[in-house]
């Protein structure tokens, strides 16, 4: 089996050194379209051998694992190519990838978002155990071939993954709540405490709470900016709960309401009865 | 020394535990309101023996492990008392314990807040590596009596502590930023994904980032509601900058905005320049 990788960062590299430590026979070639990714791609052995961007299309396996704006536009660029090929994207949102590829390819895409990640960017971040153990949402299967179904479920299996399928709506909103709110909320922490004076003695008192809380807003800009403007519309709408939640508090705590404090946070206690 | 601890949970209980370990010389008493934590704790030796609240202002050091608002009352309920005895209060507000201890004890108590915990409570969560390498922040240290300090210092430092001084009007300001508002927005966002209908679905699909977020959502109402009342003007502001922040998200998402995405969220990774 020929894989090529398109995106050689912390997903696109971890799902070559990935599947290269299950089947060592599998031949994997990569592109990125920054070059210094793939010279380090190749020094730490992630790929066997570096492509150009049109020689993707020869592969059996095609993964994306690029900005999902960039997704959108790859799919809508490939021509010629092997009519058989599985292509594999692995973005963080889905409706738009999967309603945007062009109609003669369509059948050849499998729209799967593996739910891991660490907020580090870049071939040097790729693990050969990231994706094992996670979940994959496989979005709108019906609308993709066989084959390709096929070959996407053997290979996600064979990196001990759990296959979660959706439509592609239902999981954009899934996503935004579980996924882009925290990730927004998280970089909205950092912007607070760096938007004060003293900065740097509020950070004296960091403790864990502060360095979980904190640590999404890592996160890659170009990444993440894609996704929150595909799946804007959902996130508007998570933000907008978001906020009627924290205006609770808000309020409970303005009116010094200990009853009301209580409840909401025994509330929030109950999340861990059902999320261990 | 003999050292009683008022409040067997988390902290008290790892307090306990600690400075058993650095000195098994030292004699560790105990008292909680709920007799069931009494029983853990002599169970599982993290005190020496239990003791009437009556007794606690005996011994040679007294530790106040308890919500901030039992502390106050505590503080004001403690007569006759050993006149060298050094009170050591961990509260996570310092202003009203500070400013509230009756002024004839004042030089005993030495007001500090250990930068340290974890989503659990109670005698079971107690460890002895709690402390370590940690910071704690000692407040208005000129109000507590030289011998007292003195004492407290020499307490911290055996745990391997780092020592910060800082006013308590200061201190409670920095930790609604770094500790308050966080515990905040973690059981805002729990409330957010349990208030949809379709959060067994949602949940389904979380990984590490929402596990992280959503991590302090388990902490201890009891003790939260105190705080949240106790630093009330402080936490309100810090609920407005952090509101700033989000809607500048809110607005770029909305009107898709690549650009000031992109500079909120390379603003946001400069926390991590100067906080590691």
């Amino acid at each position: 089996l020929v894989v090529s990788v398109v995106g050689l960062g912390l997903m696109g590299g971890s799902f070559a050194l990935a599947l290269k430590k299950v089947n060592p026979q599998y031949r994997i070639t990569g592109y990125d379209s920054n070059r210094e990714h793939i010279e380090v791609a190749v020094e730490l052995g992630i790929i066997d051998s570096a492509i150009d961007f049109t020689a993707c299309t020869n592969a059996d396996v095609l993964i994306l694992a690029v900005p999902v704006e960039s997704c959108v536009s790859i799919l809508a660029s490939l021509a010629p190519i092997n009519p058989n090929i599985t292509i594999i994207d692995l973005g963080s949102t889905k409706e738009k990838i999967s309603s945007a590829c062009p109609v003669g390819l369509r059948k050849n895409l499998v729209a799967a978002h593996p739910m891991t990640g660490t907020e580090y960017s870049g071939p040097k971040a790729a693990s050969a155990n990231l994706y094992r153990d996670k979940t994959v949402v496989l979005c709108d299967l019906e609308k993709s071939g066989e084959e390709q179904v096929a070959t996407a479920k053997k290979l996600f299996l064979q990196l001990d993954m759990n296959i979660v399928e959706m439509s592609s709506n239902v999981h954009d909103l899934h996503a935004a709540f579980i996924s882009h709110l925290p990730h927004l909320i998280s970089f909205s922490i950092a912007n607070t405490v760096l938007g004060q004076e003293d900065t740097k003695n509020i950070l004296m008192l960091a403790a864990g709470g502060f360095k979980d809380m904190s640590r999404l807003a890592k996160s890659s800009p170009a990444m993440w900016r894609d996704i929150f403007i595909q799946n804007r519309q959902n996130l508007l709408e998570c933000i907008g709960f978001f906020k009627e939640e924290l205006e609770k508090f808000e309020i409970a705590i303005d009116s010094s309401d200990e009853t009301a404090l209580s409840k909401l946070m025994e509330s929030a206690n109950g999340l861990h009865n059902i999320f261990k």
